[in-house]
């Protein structure tokens, strides 16, 4: 365990460039904003300026560098914004420097509790064990309160785990936020009645802090345990705030991250952003563009995302990642072999082409995850709903 | 005046694409998220997914084109997150599409009163007409408030227009922010009753949003007119809130959002994030790294973001453009000619290295800029800083 935060670059530099001088520069850029000889005072040359750990050069042409610097914990001030201005703030104005992983010392974790549900804390509430998780979500934006409330419904009859509203929902006039979550609740609140089992509802949530706060509040009166957030649309550091304040698990969404991946050599790798940083702020599951969909991610890339969600790390729970964007039905097998039972998957807009309908895609789905993980009980007994769910709300 | 809000991306496509398909998968993307065969609903195809305008090829190899999308305002529910979402959330994790323009319905501005200062209220403020302002920085990282606060009364006796805190300062162990703020405001004042005119000290917030808003009323008490900001760390919906609540001169910073400029092909252009976003958002003031500085923006990138700044834009407020980043003393009088007069011109490291001491180095920084531009008082007679001053506070 570090006593400093050690944040590991591969950088690019100019041909020419020296990666020693380089590498200070980036420790001064990212603390002090000044040239290194304005830096007299010992004191913080020795506990602020962050430190050049290791340089290894990886070959390649144009030369490649991983480069570790040292960071006191007391830049960060112990809060995400300034954290993430010590990771990756100044120099994102940078070229060819990318974060492909960080280490936290013990006195930093103290202030991030990390994913207050995680992978225990869900399964309990669905009493679901050993198999990944069947998740959809509602759409198309344009639909009414009551047609929304329509397919979360059929949806939980087919038994999925997890409906979530398509990110893209907000509190708009043609689908106002208070009457699309009561209606979905309910919804779902009486098909889990049916069914005997639990069918999570996650609300997005998107506006301002205040209008963030009031839409969790009434989510949470309206029974609603779990919301889908944006960090990067809504500020990462009100998602912090979310995750210590409300009895909520929380599902992150990667809107707006993706500048950091279109080039490889600049931004921080989604293992980094989406599983780390997503990890730390709270995220109980974390959203991401699955290879072979809509979007570009590597299988590296999604291996080490689910990776950095999953690795111990300081006794912080472990997330879920959830592989998504344009996956078929088709697809759920291998996906559930390839990234295992720890795994929300995420189909959305096939489960809506279903010719069968809602309710009969969802089976459908379920019996590809359970072909691959048959289901097994813990050994507590029978599942009761109310034994998978908190005691108490606050 | 479009009815839509207009967005202008230009794509380079991979080769064999067919343009006209790829725009529409953007306008889905960016709406429903789902293929276009399942928007069954004529309401949500005609009002909810985004329509292409205009498609206009740019040539080049690759082939380039500018795609015009007209979205309904609705669809951002009128509040800052979504609205970034609809520009850029989901399409950033897509390849080579870039923001380069965007026009507003006057139904959407009528949700963001836009800088609440701007440069005729700075003005005011400050009572220096026809020139460039003069602001410094201070730093480095890590000096205690007392430090700082003798930095500050020794740039306000100078006669400096702007001090603002480095965008690291935080709330660290070894400089608190309430200290730090009381201090350096204290020693403005001072120096403002010595020499007659008015220095405006801006302090840095950053924090989860219920600390930036301590952090924003302690500063209100503390005497403090005006905040830096970092809009893509605190969240820009909580900028927006802090600009139509209280009474200050927003000053917003570039930190983190450099993954939007790395690739010229991805992203948003420095003009639409920096410039028209930030305005959107109430900035009063954007600081940007200035060309030929420590980072790679392009004379013209930079040109342009002054533009969107300034431009008239549905009686907006201008903001100031505050080029920076590695200034030297020696750049100021082309600068003060190149941006005119409506220019925040920011030094910061360099005039901690001035021989003479920061008074002196202040006093040769306003000396550069009056000889450019011969300072001329309003007709309404010699100045005195209290007509300069906003008569209430609340």
């Amino acid at each position: 365990m570090p006593h400093l935060i050690e944040i590991s670059y591969e950088i690019t530099p100019e041909q020419g460039t020296d990666i020693k001088r380089l590498s200070r520069e980036i420790a001064l850029e990212q603390t002090v904003e000044v040239p290194d000889d304005v830096v007299v005072d010992p004191v913080i040359r020795d506990n602020v300026v962050g430190r050049t750990l290791d340089i290894t050069p990886l070959g390649g042409v144009p030369a490649r560098y991983r480069v570790v610097i040292g960071y006191s914990p007391e830049v960060t001030g112990y809060q995400l914004p300034q954290f993430l201005n010590v990771l990756f703030g100044n120099i994102s104005l940078k070229t060819n420097i990318r974060i492909v992983d960080f280490q936290l010392p013990e006195i930093f974790f103290r202030h991030f509790p990390g994913p207050k549900v995680g992978v225990d804390g869900l399964r309990q509430w669905l009493g679901v064990y050993n198999r990944p998780l069947a998740a959809t979500a509602l759409k198309p934006m344009g639909s009414s309160p009551q047609t929304l409330a329509e397919q979360a419904g059929a949806f939980a009859l087919g038994g999925g785990d997890i409906i979530k509203d398509d990110h893209g929902l907000a509190d708009q006039s043609f689908c106002p936020f208070e009457e699309r979550v009561s209606r979905c609740q309910e919804a779902v609140t009486q098909a889990n009645a049916v069914t005997g089992s639990v069918t999570l509802y996650f609300p997005n949530v998107v506006g301002e802090p205040e209008q963030v706060v009031r839409q969790v509040e009434f989510a949470l009166s309206a029974g609603v345990r779990g919301i889908l957030v944006s960090p990067l649309l809504v500020g990462p550091g009100l998602v912090s705030f979310l995750s210590r304040k409300y009895p909520l698990a929380i599902m992150a969404h990667p809107a707006f991250t993706g500048t950091h991946f279109h080039d490889r050599r600049h931004g921080m790798t989604p293992a980094v952003l989406l599983g780390k940083v997503f990890r730390l702020l709270g995220a109980d599951i974390s959203v991401f563009p699955n290879s072979g969909g809509r979007f570009g991610f590597t299988p590296e890339e999604c291996s080490d995302l689910a990776a950095a969600l999953r690795s111990p790390w300081e006794n912080r729970r472990v997330a879920w990642p959830a592989p998504a964007g344009g996956m078929q039905l088709s697809r759920i097998g291998d996906m559930a072999v390839q990234y295992g039972p720890d795994t929300v998957l995420l189909v959305g807009g096939a489960l809506q082409q279903a010719a069968a309908g809602i309710t009969e895609g969802i089976r459908t789905f379920l019996q590809a995850i359970e072909q691959q993980f048959p289901e097994q009980r813990p050994d507590t007994g029978r599942f009761t709903p109310s034994d998978a769910l908190p005691r108490s709300r606050t």
